[in-house]
């Protein structure tokens, strides 16, 4: 096993530790994505594609894998380059656009994997999870609800997440109030999500969802396992299942 | 609340981002510390005391918040760089120092919260224990266990570690086997843990333990919370209760 990689001996067997590195994974918008990516490269993922048409925002350092002087600039470059400052020889390439109808196939193609961390401003994020479907490629959703980390993951052949949810608008939020209506109906309610969509319902003017640094943290870890366990063929858990981890519920 | 803070909004009242912007954290140990420290810090906790006297090798890029061009450098300084890129105006101090019983009180002391992610070489982590105690500060202990996080709060006037455990010999794995033996009890065995303690006892040599990225980032952002649970005066699960999280166990 190479040094770098030389205390996740036991976990990852060495033919695994140089199966993943070559496993090619997309990351469809690097907001939420850029914690995951970090955290997937340092367990030893080499082959990242980062695609997001975004600038770094202030607003987006409580949360996001960027620094002051990355402010003002894409967001795709600024993370490739701190990327690779970690693993210099890692296959990291940028792509400074959003993903639309007219790229995403091309897009997609190539890859093993994708996280679709992508901005709910169209159905763009459901024909996204169509076309990995069409190429067989499993989409992974990460969420950040602040005080915990929610992860669906979408197999090629199976139920897609608007299967449960009519139209686009909202759908984030929709899919979250889905999900606690199933802990409800399942007798393990979580009264402090309710309680939170509540009042990000009640603001008084429309803004984009609170994430804490809290759940971005928590869904990178998930995530990197989950895609671990995906590209060495171990069981996972698919859509309508999810996971849903946060220190409130446990 | 400040710009950079904006999208903590709902979770995070005003008030509670004022008071923890100087809530003061010492981490003792900037190894798993390292990781928790950047969660902690984009959070909204500006006040950090580093204190490690080690540098950064390679094998520490594959979990710890290093890059390339640290390597050979002191960790406290390295990390007091990484956290003042990301806030310029936080209170970073690096002491670039192993704590020892010759500096350990005046180390503690002033601080509100301590993170023990001190290295068992002898039996200092445990002395640190008491010292906090002394001064009436809750120390919190981040354990790695590769595709699991664990995460133990010391109360002051409560049970400490070594109540369970004699010795400071080995003391990490003899805490997790603790704990898997609880679980073992209350019928949630962990059989994965039990395979990872026993492939590392079976080893040739007597190696570092191995540590994944995902326990790190689950553990991150678990003491995140933790720390602001314990800061806003909320309720907080202390020793011998714990956190464990994994998707394994989900």
């Amino acid at each position: 096993m190479e040094e770098r990689y030389s205390r996740n001996r036991i976990y990852v067997h060495p033919k695994e530790q140089k199966l993943i590195k070559h496993f090619r994974i997309l990351l469809a918008g690097a907001g939420i994505g850029s914690i995951i990516a970090e955290c997937a490269l340092r367990f030893g993922f080499e082959s990242i594609t980062i695609v997001d048409g975004d600038i770094v925002e202030e607003s987006n350092l409580n949360r996001q894998n960027y620094r002051m002087e990355d402010i003002g600039k894409s967001k795709a470059e600024a993370l490739k380059k701190h990327l690779l400052s970690i693993n210099p020889t890692a296959n990291i390439t940028s792509i400074n656009t959003f993903i639309d109808t007219d790229n995403m196939e091309e897009l997609i193609n190539g890859h093993d994997i994708a996280i679709n961390a992508l901005d709910f401003k169209s159905d763009i994020p459901l024909v996204f999870d169509e076309w990995c479907q069409k190429y067989n490629i499993p989409v992974i959703h990460p969420y950040n609800i602040g005080w915990g980390g929610l992860v669906i993951v979408v197999k090629p052949t199976g139920m897609q997440l608007k299967d449960f949810i009519d139209g686009w608008e909202n759908f984030e939020l929709k899919l979250v109030e889905h999900i606690v209506n199933y802990c409800k109906f399942w007798e393990q309610p979580k009264p402090w999500i309710e309680n939170i969509i509540i009042q990000y319902e009640n603001e008084k003017s429309i803004l984009p969802a609170p994430q804490l640094s809290i759940a971005s943290w928590i869904v990178a870890g998930l995530c990197t396992n989950i895609i671990f366990n995906i590209a060495t063929g171990q069981k996972v858990k698919y859509y309508p299942k999810f996971h849903l981890s946060s220190i409130i519920d446990s």
